[in-house]
């Protein structure tokens, strides 16, 4: 019963479909016909033009996206907690060349345009200090909270103010606009690039990176080659990518994913240290405590020493949430 | 009728059996069973204590393999045709942060110790030029050519003589191996790192980086999340590159693959460019030829203009295969 | 009456003298009789072996020592008001291809263990999150407050423990010595680089990077040229650093600046942010008192919006000194 | 009798009473007077709004150059030859973050445009190859040969067609002005930046970068200073700069040094490898002949097995130089 988190799991039946029938042989990187039709799916569900490009992982989408934004001697404002500050290994020093990334406060690890203008307020601006370039927001949070359409469009509004780029990191994307029961154009608010996730709700091994300026993406096909993730075979991440849009899988999986993950926040009652908008649900429990959910055999990690976080994914099988649930009632 | 190039063929058998095997849920990242037994795997392969990790391309293999030997400020000295110099979209400049290729010549794309020495003898040790740190080599080469044992072990001797690192780029090595009919270790000769191939020869999205040094991989580790290239479905690779090596898959494609290029070669006589030794093989054709060829439903690359490129892979059609050594005699 | 910075003051007559004597050509770049001296001179200096290049800034002189202590894929912990993360534009991330700095807290912008142990522990030993390789600490540091000797053994045995290299910004080192009236190995600590300036304190364009490891020196040449900053005319820098360290001028001038503040500091009473070691006084004042002072000619930097800082130099005039001490006095 | 190159000669007197007459305290960084007057300067000689920089080297002057031209996916065209491929110790590669040198041939280490497109043609548009951004040649050449304002048109044209930057190196620019005694910004040619040499010609360490496209000097103030290359008493840079252009000294050294280069050439006759146009005489001489001239005192580079080089200098000693010219004539 594994709620350690949704990165890992296995891949959805129909992706698996897709991908199989995409085994024929076909142009090799980017010039099959899968990965011709992702610009057209991404102007659809966003209504405005796209280009879109897959790639294997979201650190490569955050940082391919970033690029199109930041020069080598800018920096990007993001979360002090943001993944691309915390867990990407550094990946966007190496991306965009040793820009930096400039820290911001906010509850639930969400920016808003105060936090940001106070992150770049005191940098003057001359050559002595790096300016910031782009805001980078991730959509749903590391803590599973939601950007409301007006939050990013605020934050949107800010960063056309002060010239700066406006990135959104969603490899939860899904679960914040199944949360948001809204259009996925606003849930992604005035973004210049989008990193769509998909390997998080049931694709294997493709995001992709969504521009609203196709004249970046261009850029972003050179950078891939050069990053080494431009595959050969890449009709197999083109499949998986329009399989999750294909029907909506996209939406159906996070649906069900956030089912889960409130299921289990209807038992914490007032141990949950965040409202649980996504698939994530962040529980204060004692380290006694969670020695004896693991005990029962529940899987997940330590939050802190006095807490633990719990992720559901599109498969979490209803019995093992129901008992989670229950286990956590009985404490 | 295809025969422009083994890197979009269709994915073996057994590899879809092992990645569809591996899709039960397990550790993140490399930290699942699969993973964990590729160092074994090619521990057994190449007969000395090895250290290997999965990435998704080539290009990534082998950059990830130079930054083990290279620092930024010197160079890897390579075949004037080789990937890394001519197909890798400057992706050894991104990761080696600036090191240069220091271009070699050497007929049919394979590099000698004169041919090294050529090239960094007039280098002066100092400060002003850049210096060589490494060497690259292909097996079997752009060329389909394949190095001998004994001439590995010579450019080998050169580069430590030199202290340079030596790299084999082995995106065709199961090819070279097949020819060569020697053990793995023989065909690789004596490699600091290895970049082993399994794309062209049947696999998906998976190739290996063989460390003939575990501390290299170490570094490599870090390097490969900091490019974006640890994918949280690892397991899904390993699955690929395990199912390669299982039962000696990755040699029976190679023989395949090479019998079938052996094939057209006899048809070719002495419009062969050159010798036929791996799974390529460039053929002297006027436009007229190639026109016809292309009227008969055979597909493949010109090669300048007079020549052309056919590759076969694991599984070209014998059909085909024979149409095409036919149409070639019949010219 | 200028008290903005010592970083634009006019250069010592000796330097002069020293750069007159060094017109004659000579070998170009460091092969010059001068910049062979500067290994011994250090070596004197420190009273072990030391290897030592000159630099044209002190922004270069931290970035080629902290490239010998950290790799791309690395960090170093320096104080979040430390000169490489505020004042440098961004060099070290150009410098180190990317590598991170990881910002500690402490009193008067100087680092303890303790607050280097709390940037680092939480810093999982996985490739997920930016390792560190390297503390940089500034003597005297921002806010002019000096490292004692047994400060630096600590933080140098927790880097030994930790694995990571020390580095010393010492652009005020002169001032630090000057105050601390100890030998310059014991300013420096366990130390092993030392960007050692000379430009705040009486020379024109030269600093030097002191390496207690000489290969450290070694390769730093090589990332010097490949910086731009091997100046063919390098005996002009070899010659302002041997100025100042001969006669030991260096802390001579020192003493002078020293002095200067601590007159200064002696009428600031509590008006004082931080106790005055070196040549720096940060002093708490109303808006309208900068403005008196300003009206009476004097020259410096707010410091937020209730204080100034006044830097004093080499050659600061007593007069002008007598007078900004009788001013603030005054208030 | 020193003729082993003009990058280490004694520095011109008027140089050294400008840099005297900048002692006097000044805004620090760029922020003096002398600096301010850059701007104008240049555009005043070469008649055309340009802004410009002051550096302490040429690398640096040419790596922040390019780094305006050239993106870290992208290629320069430079001379197999250049200084930039040949003795920078890689900085371009530091400076483009990894972009490439493609090198292109030309008698006289200069190119032509058919020499550019033979370069640049083959290069399919496509990710998988680095696309060139910007040329780069060097007036004078490194064999001391000077583009006809002709030339250079004919240059810039196929670069606009192309859509590349054009960078002129001129750390010999003055000689080739001095050659073809034509307006500067003839000899410039339709450049977007221009390394505007002046340690060669009797500075001691400014060069100025000018940008015809004032943007771009602005961008390249931030890199310069995330270079370390912004100096705090940059005054004396600018001073430097100054004076070379005052009262035309940087030309009136320059004819001295070609001058003296001529009479050399004068005593060579077919012994020369090149036209001498600038201040370098290549010429054949074997080793025993070489020997001799250095038994009288005489030094001076190899140049390969049986060619020296000699290179004069604004102050190459009337006499030395007419006993350098009797003793080749008397071989």
């Amino acid at each position: 019963m594994q709620f350690l988190s949704d990165n890992a799991a296995a891949v959805h039946p129909r992706v698996w479909e897709a991908m199989r029938a995409a085994d024929a042989a076909d142009a090799p990187y980017d010039g099959d016909g899968l990965s011709n039709r992702l610009d057209e799916a991404f102007t659809a569900m966003f209504g405005r033009e796209c280009a879109a490009i897959w790639v294997a992982t979201g650190t490569a989408a955050n940082c391919l996206a970033l690029a199109t934004l930041v020069q080598p001697h800018g920096a990007v404002v993001c979360h002090r907690e943001a993944h691309i500050e915390m867990d990407e290994g550094g990946a966007p020093g190496f991306y965009l060349h040793g820009a930096k990334l400039l820290l911001a406060e906010g509850a639930g690890a969400k920016l808003d345009p105060a936090a940001i203008a106070a992150t770049i307020d005191p940098i003057r601006d001359d050559v002595h200090q790096v300016q910031p370039h782009a805001v980078s927001v991730t959509q749903a949070s590391e803590y599973g909270l939601c950007y409301r359409p007006g939050e990013l469009a605020a934050i949107g509004r800010l960063a056309r103010e002060r010239g700066l780029g406006l990135h959104v990191d969603g490899a939860r994307f899904a679960n914040a606009v199944a949360f948001l029961d809204c259009p996925a154009a606003e849930a992604a608010g005035p973004a210049d690039a989008l990193s769509f996730g998909c390997i998080k709700n049931g694709a294997m091994s493709a995001e992709a990176v969504v521009f609203f300026d196709p004249a970046a993406a261009d850029l972003a096909r050179y950078r891939r080659k050069r990053a080494g993730h431009l595959q050969s075979k890449g009709r197999f991440l083109a499949a998986q990518v329009l399989a999750m849009i294909e029907g909506d899988l996209w939406l159906a999986n996070a649906r069900a994913a956030n089912a889960a993950a409130a299921e289990i926040a209807g038992a914490c009652g007032d141990r949950l240290l965040h409202p649980v908008e996504a698939n994530e649900v962040f529980v204060r429990l004692s380290p006694e405590e969670r020695a004896a959910l693991r005990g029962q055999g529940f899987g997940f990690y330590d939050w802190g020493s006095d807490a633990a976080r719990f992720v559901t994914a599109w498969n979490s099988a209803d019995a093992a949430v129901a008992a989670l649930a229950r286990a956590i009632s009985g404490l």
